[in-house]
């Protein structure tokens, strides 16, 4: 491919997933239609397919930006929280449920891409969350020091499942949620309790 | 309506709850068509929504009896559960699971139909989850016997929501989830955690 080729073709991608991070960002995962995008980004259908693989590699396009953001996100909340570890732990938990809700319909397309079950997770995902749980790894570590580091990394991922599944039924106001207003305080209280509860 | 008509609409109504049942368990609730549902029951398309609002009602009876039998799991595991309240809970949770795993699709559809925001969620659908509620409410009074109710309800429903959260990202095989072999150990080791750390 000749570089100015090349470059339009980066310009095109950089302006789809623009335009996708937009609509999934206002109405959710499910309005993303590939004529829509075209339209807006001035391009035949065909282009994007050109680009993308499929629109699933797209929305992942989008979802790494979500989840760049929900990253600083928590390293902002872990740098202004007090230099103790539980604290540290709830701003985090704190800030994933901000924004959970700030950014929902872009939150909930991390979690909504199907990918089929036999085909890994891409490596930009992983490494994103490697970074998000490693975050998350320090104040457990202090907590828990002797602790061998594989029962930490299932420590700490149970630990972010179970605010994540307060956070989904909270914001999802399904009647099994709580409240909304009541979610921060049983955010720390899930947290705080199941530190102190844990074995050491 | 004459009678005959509306046995003949009770019987439509029927077989197509048992067709969407099985379509939703077998390939999920986005493959749900009314073309398809029609073409199997031998009925008009037309008549899907004489019968239904709007396919989300059809959702609703399937999830309706999904959840009659998420309710079901949950109180054998009850009854065959040692007497005592943190057993009990363990081995609610670990039901829960063995549910979501095995009934996934079905289970999936459970949280993923959607509703306007404003729209309260139905009264059979309000009266279940009580019902489900109330099975966990018992091993929790017992174990905080002079929590405040309200308090109480809210307490039940983060425990519920920590679960669930677990088994969410264990089964959606994201990596932010624990390996499915090791799910069953952490949702002992969150609820009993969450219960030993709680304030009494």
């Amino acid at each position: 491919m000749s570089e100015p080729a090349k470059d339009r073709r980066l310009a095109l991608r950089d302006r789809l997933v623009l335009i996708a991070e937009c609509r999934i960002a206002d109405q959710g995962l499910a309005a993303l239609r590939a004529r829509d995008l075209a339209a807006e980004a001035g391009c035949a259908v065909g282009a994007i397919y050109n680009v993308f693989g499929d629109l699933t590699d797209l929305v992942l396009a989008v979802n790494a930006r979500t989840f760049a953001r929900l990253g600083a996100a928590a390293a902002a909340a872990l740098r202004e929280a007090p230099a103790d570890p539980e604290e540290q732990l709830v701003a985090m938990a704190r800030a994933y449920h901000i924004f959970a809700a700030t950014n929902n319909l872009s939150w909930r397309a991390l979690l909504e891409v199907v990918r089929p079950t036999e085909q890994a997770a891409p490596d930009w995902y992983l490494s994103d969350m490697e970074e998000l749980i490693a975050l998350i790894d320090g104040p457990v570590s202090s907590i828990f020091p002797t602790l061998p580091p594989e029962d930490r990394v299932v420590l700490t991922r149970t630990l972010c499942s179970a605010v994540h599944g307060v956070v989904l039924l909270s914001l999802a106001e399904v009647s099994a949620g709580i409240p909304r207003e009541r979610a921060d305080p049983m955010i720390d209280l899930l947290v705080r309790s199941l530190i102190r509860g844990l074995p050491r």
